[in-house]
């Protein structure tokens, strides 16, 4: 195993509607990343897209965008785990080079969901069988989460406001987000319309379209491609029980808190290290159940680190510190890669005004399903 | 980078129809797998499947499956390249042993085309703008291939029909194939209906459901666990133009041929040394264009060599020994895990009365699309 660094990223503006085509948005961040670290191809490419099945009747997505991007001869191949698609590709990339299989790879996320309603299609990350048919939705499973710990720790659904109010002010200043218009308050939090009670609007990520690209390469060749490469320091993996019922607590995130751990372990690094978390903000209640479950809080006060302002910029433990799932934009199967490319900004001196104060350590998490399927990646030095 | 070897198999008789769900028929093999390596858990599990999204309405079938087997808290994800889609997830599942980051993994591929009609699922393999509103499917694509090999060696479709009998013959011992009960005679093949002309009935693999799993350890360990493991001596992937209309010759399927060549520079192997090869015989003239892209004939004569007998268990070189993806039949996601574990009963004196005469080297090929993804792997010695 050897280590193994990015080398070179790419984002295109996460938007409401993206008028090309995913082979066109895909190819397009796979050459701009490419040109960003100075390489006219890759060993491989591997590609996430959670969606393409039903809104693109696409299920040959990585050789597609290949083609497109004029790599055709590359190996390429999807990876996929629901809504933490983007970062099960990232992990694979990373083992791709780190095994020495492979030289150079560029990991791609691409999704459209503005060409059908995508909300049925999201609803297949949770169990067909025995979830779906009683009509959950990732929404409901979310909602149930939020509704047990408002029970249990007693606050109303008004705890997670600043949660929204964090994401939406650092999207303003990042060109890449989708809501960068309108400030929004802690009062339009509170006053926004329910969608499946306690959840109101802003507490959920939008439906959005956008792709992003990451090229990975051997650390001890990095400075060859990029004048700041950024170290991946840790990628895991880890699952939970599939159901939200089968789990013994269903407030605590076992396989975010064991990735966690496991990356904490392969980078050989203490929590308190981490100077910024990108988390899989996509409903606030998970911004909260992670905070606790990574330790950054203990379990019931994951809530109090955004009304305390930690998790601002200037913060103890800023997330969503390029607007997140929630207000940069949640195109599922890019979402994890556009996290690497603001955690790559953040790292390197590039955030622009949402710069945060010289950061060494970064921490990426991303969730598929109901928490089911969580991957944890560490970011740091050259 | 380190040697990889196979511990452990199971596989599922394919038939046309399984009652249980994917989860049941996923986690039964990974079970009997890891139970065939004398093991309780692994680092990760690695499904392969093409067409849950649309038949079971499950878009997170890794985590799933790894419930369902017992193993939540283990690394989950899927991997995907149309219908070479089991033969990626191996490939990534070998980039992971390799690497050093997972100890042990298993490959699980499941497949279930029996819930809805499959081949509008299947469809989209191709280019869903620029084949599919033609009403391009795969079937078309292949007749396409097919015809055009025709009208350049001045062969009529009975060139074809030998790959139909050898594989029928060789699926008749083995219990696990679809296609036991008949035998398969040229004529009979000849007299088959038209499907797609000039593709009649046996040209065709079969709809089917099945099951199968793999388990992966370093070599350095893998007597450990089996008294007859079975090494990986090269696994590769690579791509060509995705549509057959953008392909200087739509006949020379440069992605086996690249990913051949890599695997035999990889392993450091001739061709020759290839004692047989499990190849992807979803339409007869895929045989032969691999066959001829891998080199083992000439342009145009590929067929030659099923009228000739050179692909029969005793012949020069083996195909589809335990009946192939015709007759052993086509779980579309499972099939390379299949053909995996029936390399390992060739290799380790397991084929019963398919069994090879003492066999060294196999060579495992796997096509997605029109053959627009390939990968290709070598097996040997321990």
């Amino acid at each position: 195993m050897r280590d193994v660094s990015v080398i070179g990223t790419s984002q295109l503006p996460v938007k409401k509607r993206c008028e090309r085509s995913i082979r066109t948005l895909g190819a397009d961040v796979v050459r701009a990343a490419l040109n960003d670290a100075g390489l006219e191809r890759v060993d491989a490419l591997y590609v996430s897209n959670m969606l393409s099945d039903e809104l693109q009747s696409q299920k040959h997505v990585a050789a597609l965008v290949a083609d497109e991007a004029g790599l055709a001869g590359v190996e390429a191949l999807q990876v996929r785990a629901a809504t933490a698609s983007g970062a099960a590709a990232l992990r694979v990339a990373y083992m791709a080079v780190s095994s020495g299989l492979v030289e150079t790879a560029v990991v791609v996320g691409v999704e459209k969901m503005s060409d059908l309603i995508p909300t049925p299609a999201l609803a297949k990350a949770l169990d067909a069988e025995r979830e779906a048919p009683d009509g959950a939705t990732l929404i409901s499973q979310n909602a149930l989460a939020m509704r047990l710990y408002m029970e249990r720790y007693n606050v109303s659904a008004d705890a997670f406001t600043h949660f929204a109010v964090n994401a939406h002010r650092n999207a303003r200043q990042n060109p890449n987000a989708i809501f960068r218009e309108k400030a929004v308050t802690a009062d339009m939090v509170r006053a926004s319309r329910p969608i499946v009670p306690p959840i109101r609007l802003y507490d959920c990520a939008p439906i959005c379209d956008g792709a992003a690209a990451v090229v990975l390469a051997p650390t001890a060749r990095a400075t060859q491609f990029s004048d700041t490469p950024v170290r991946i320091l840790a990628a895991t993996g880890a699952t939970d029980r599939f159901r939200l019922s089968d789990r013994s607590d269903p407030l605590q995130l076992q396989a975010s808190h064991l990735s966690a751990a496991q990356a904490f372990q392969e980078a050989d690094i203490e929590r308190s290290a981490v100077d910024f978390f990108e988390l899989h903000d996509a409903f606030s209640i998970m911004s909260c159940l992670q905070l606790e479950a990574v330790g950054f809080a203990t379990p019931g006060c994951g809530w109090q680190l955004a009304e305390e302002g930690a998790i601002a910029l200037n913060g103890r433990i800023p997330i969503a510190t390029m607007g997140g799932l929630k207000a940069r934009g949640h195109p599922i199967g890019a979402t994890a890669v556009y996290q690497t490319c603001e955690i790559v900004q953040q790292l390197t001196g590039r955030a622009g005004p949402n710069q945060l104060t010289d950061p060494h350590i970064a921490m990426l998490q991303s969730i598929g399903g109901a928490a089911t399927t969580v991957f944890t990646f560490l970011f740091g030095g050259a």
